[in-house]
């Protein structure tokens, strides 16, 4: 069992440059055609566009009005009015109609004043070409209209027609063949295997190929069996400009593609200094680029960016559209090695002036912290990380306008706030106002009154119960934000109880159970809501902690503990009902609690505060919460 | 003859509210459908889109190494190791698979001793769970993937295929029916009789439409005849969402479009406030919408962007992408009418870390101004302008890094610019290097200096004769630059000459000749080179400049001058043997001058003066001024 070590751990700048300086007879190989340039939209230019006749093509009127002989018109003056007469002095003309000889100048329908016998009087003189569009004034025939090397735009198809020209020599479109590997990974996208992976980068490939403005070419999952391998390779060099191997694993003992690689042509790379994506392999084959791309989702997308995008774009011919960049702080500590280049997702929220950049998960499967994502924060090599509170540059990947609409929500989790979300999207903004959007990261209770008390969010919800007095979140508010004025939200009254397997197989009723030795429990991270539950029930009934198996194992959110349950990684954890019911769970009820929004005073009268409780007590959340069951609504106050 | 005269002057917020407010029932005619995921990119969600399955759908292995029971694990220590059994301990373990009971931990590939019976030996203890990727970490079954009315990325491909869904609901494209009308409009683009226009505008708006993941449908021009335009208009609407007519002329006579809204359906708007765009057309008819676009290209533009946009977006559920803004220095004084927000393209250009906006020819018929364009400055309604050196606020079009990296051209016009334009587009940036761009702007030798003096712009390309010496620039360097550092880079050598009708039918042959009583001349204006040539000339020979007809016509680059000589509207002018021999004209050279180019000292040892000497110098150079003629290359000095 040969296992592979990474070769290096080259800097990625570095990498790519002598990768791209690697691939001109690449560059050289990609054919030109000749296209009509209305079917050209995205094309590349490959030689500049001369204009072949001139835009007018004649003098034109640049207003509505005469067109007559100028000097028939010098006389003229409020005291000496001059009559001049039709078709001999002047016709009726429109904007841009031809202006006919004998006439050399324009005047103006409002300066004229129409006799009865069809002539008309002027009281000025006009100059000779006024309100003329002359010959060429918008394209000289012979002049360029396009350079060479660049992407047609909607509105170069208007002025290339313009200029009297058809067809334009464009690059063809660059294809790259798609080939996912891996003997787990299955493309029957309606059963899955336990220990199998759908195919799910290779479509997501496909499309980004597709926005860049090239074909994408690829090919059911291939087995890890060395010839089908070499064979598949084979096939998708010939008919493409690029072709992509996106590995099963990492550089595990089936990772074939730099073995592959080197066996077929020259190894270049293998291993990046980044993060996620180290294990890259970058190759040439047949004087091809063959790029090796790691499996997991996230090291997948960012070595297509950065790694096949610049190679595209060198064969294309296209340069890349910067993202905006802006500076944000970092709401908590990041910690990166000296090692890599280390790329990490955040979320950017706008709070009272401020903009808030929060980390998202950087597991390199997780491809719900990319769809989240609002931008890209990198860490250079050579760098330990950040410190929460500390500026940082971050490449935006949404627009800066919803950010700005965006209510940035920190705190307890609940699937309401998945459905408060949608129903905001789905309002009507009133006439001049900004669509609103909600955003929430969910760090427990505790966590969203910490970033309550640090400004870095507009709300926190939270379900925090006061173990001497019963009551829920007012005296934490106190407690934590007594210095600040905050308004305490109702929202909605909900069950907390035991989730466990369909029909309770371990008869579990009460909370001396989790104590039980063939009991296996999971538990929520510590500030959450739920734990602080969790634990106040089990003090009031003297059970040691230390007696429940799995108590040190916990979850961020009521889906997560749901989803252990319904795996059989244990038999127990408390949630809420709805986790429960998505799940397929059996639910034992254990209580109601009050699921409230703490929002500082100074943000209840802005525009998104007041778009979220109109939702909140909207009769469509209402609906919501009796299908979900397991809610109380509170009616209008 | 009924002269129509605009029925209002509606500001665009308003009118494009009230207008989305009126399309309710369009918008709730869009219908739903169910699509595969992996072709759905650029389409927008009808419903939330939430997980089938969990990601990862088993408990998998983060990391290379064996997967273990972690109880076995608890004793070990560097003194006191232990060592685990094959397939009873442990088993072999590649990152993302498995982990099969009754193993609950994974330990690291290189944690590992391999002893030669097959056993492993470890010197700590793992916990439970360590390097597992729990059932659900990226998601959970139920969560929700997307919300509504999101328009789906290559990202959001992958995570809905990750969590087991294929059909999503989405709405369906909009379909945008286009209809040109006019008589004078072709579609004919090989001939165009004087007087006649190509149609170029529905072109554009096809590809804007497609931009924006609509479908266009457009049709060929249609003559003003009310009986066609009506059956025309009734097609487009049974199979399309929005319908555009997009006039031949403005208010003219034959603007049929507002009668024909008024008589189907109902007239919401005719005419607001913008410049361009004034002559707009909004109507409903069947419930859908019809909206009226004015026929110039840059009225056409920017009516299609700002009141088709937003109402294809409202149908579509889309958001608008907004641009970024900047704040930049204005190079020239802009006036604007009180009556009207106007729209005013600008180039823009970072010279010393100044960002200088210089507005373009603004005709509404300008296409090749569009195609120039970096950027749009809007002039609000109630302004009068700006003088220039104010600050204003520009949406820019084009990348900031382009920007940052384009040389910043000002002075007199010459072929040669734009294919030097052309070379540095071409040129292959070193490592690290940023790819070189030419922003060329024709103001004339004098109007160069000026920009140079104002701190706007990189380089002046100059050819100013010294009456007193008669040598080229220098002496026009030393006085209106005196105070700089400059340094005068020699350009080209060019003829300078008559143009005039192919076998010269006016028989010209000296300067005497343009003050013949039948000859007409066209001139080039105050401050360029070839104006101080031609008057230096003139008073040489003790011309007088009333006696040569055409001389106050001025045009502002030779291309104008020689289109001008083309179309016959001038029997001669003074310009360069390329643009003679580009228009087809004969050429009577007059004289050799030198077009050198003026750069700032502190701008010679930048990235882009250098490429542009390295350009300058080239080959690929030498080879373009021969096939050009007319001009003498400047061997490496």
């Amino acid at each position: 069992m040969e296992r592979k070590v990474y070769l290096t751990n080259t800097d990625i700048e570095e990498a790519v440059s002598y990768y791209l300086g690697r691939l001109d007879e690449a560059a050289a190989g990609v054919k030109i055609e000749l296209v009509d340039v209305r079917e050209a939209l995205g094309r590349v230019t490959a030689k500049p566009v001369f204009a072949r006749v001139s835009a007018p093509n004649h003098n034109a009127a640049a207003m509505d009005g005469i067109m007559a002989v100028a000097e028939r018109t010098f006389s003229a003056s409020e005291t000496n009015p001059v009559d001049l007469k039709p078709i001999e002095d002047f016709d009726y003309v429109n904007t841009g109609q031809l202006i006919r000889d004998p006439y050399d100048c324009v005047i103006l329908v409002e300066d004229l004043q129409e006799l009865e016998d069809g002539k008309v009087r002027i009281t000025a003189a006009a100059s000779p070409w006024q309100h003329i569009r002359p010959i060429g004034e918008d394209i000289v025939a012979g002049e360029m209209v396009l350079p060479e090397n660049h992407r047609i735009r909607p509105i170069d198809i208007g002025a290339v027609l313009n200029s009297g020209v058809r067809q334009i020599e464009v690059y063809e479109r660059i294809r790259i063949g798609i080939m996912p590997t891996g003997n787990e990974i299955t493309e029957d996208y309606d059963h899955l295997e336990p220990g199998n992976y759908f195919d799910t980068n290779s479509w997501t490939f496909c499309a980004m190929v597709e926005e860049w403005g090239g074909i994408p070419d690829r090919i059911s999952p291939v087995p890890d069996r060395e010839e089908d391998l070499k064979s598949a390779l084979m096939q998708l060099l010939e008919r493409n400009h690029i072709v992509i191997v996106n590995a099963g694993s990492s550089a595990g003992i089936r990772d074939y593609t730099a073995h592959l690689v080197e066996e077929m042509g020259e190894l270049v790379f293998h291993g990046l200094a980044i993060r996620p994506g180290k294990p890259t392999v970058l190759g040439i084959v047949d004087g091809k680029p063959v790029i090796g791309v790691p499996g997991f989702p996230g090291s997948a997308f960012l070595a297509f960016e950065e790694i096949v995008g610049p190679v595209f774009r060198k064969l294309q011919r296209t340069r890349i559209s910067q993202l905006p960049r802006i500076d944000a702080v970092v709401s908590k500590r990041v910690v990166s090695s000296l090692k890599y280049r280390e790329y990490i997702r955040v979320k950017v929220g706008k709070v009272d002036e401020k903009l808030i950049a929060t980390p998202l998960s950087r597991g390199a499967g997780v491809t719900m912290s990319l769809v989240r994502a609002d931008g890209l924060m990198i860490i250079p090599r050579n760098s330990e990380g950040y410190e929460a509170g500390e500026t940082v540059s971050v490449e935006l990947t949404r627009d800066m306008s919803d950010i700005e609409n965006t209510i940035v929500s920190i705190g307890s989790h609940d699937l309401i706030m998945d459905y408060m979300a949608t129903l905001l999207e789905k309002r009507e903004a009133g006439p001049g106002e900004p669509k609103i959007h909600l955003s929430s990261a969910h760090v427990g209770s505790m966590g969203g009154i910490l970033a309550l008390s640090r400004g870095e969010a507009h709300m926190a919800p939270i379900h925090l119960l006061d173990e001497q007095t019963g009551e829920y979140n007012t005296s934490y508010i106190e407690k934590y934000l007594g210095n600040r004025k905050i308004a305490l939200v109702k929202g909605v009254k909900r069950q907390q109880g035991f989730m466990v397997a369909k029909g309770n197989p371990k008869n579990i009723r009460s909370i001396e159970d989790l104590a039980r030795k063939d009991v296996v429990f999971v538990n929520r991270q510590k500030g959450s809501g739920t734990r602080i539950l969790t634990d106040y029930l089990l003090k009031k009934n003297h059970i040691d902690n230390s007696l429940i198996k799995g108590y040190d194992r916990d979850m961020t959110t009521h889906m997560a503990v749901a989803a252990a349950v319904s795996a059989g990684t244990a038999d127990v954890g408390v949630g809420v009902f709805s986790a429960a019911k998505a799940m397929g769970l059996d639910f034992i009820p254990i209580g109601v609690e009050e699921y409230d929004f703490a929002i500082p005073e100074q943000f209840m009268e802005t525009e998104m505060i007041r778009a979220f409780l109109e939702v909140l007590r909207s009769e469509d959340f209402r609906k919501i919460l009796e299908e979900l069951g397991g809610y109380e609504y509170y009616e209008e106050q």
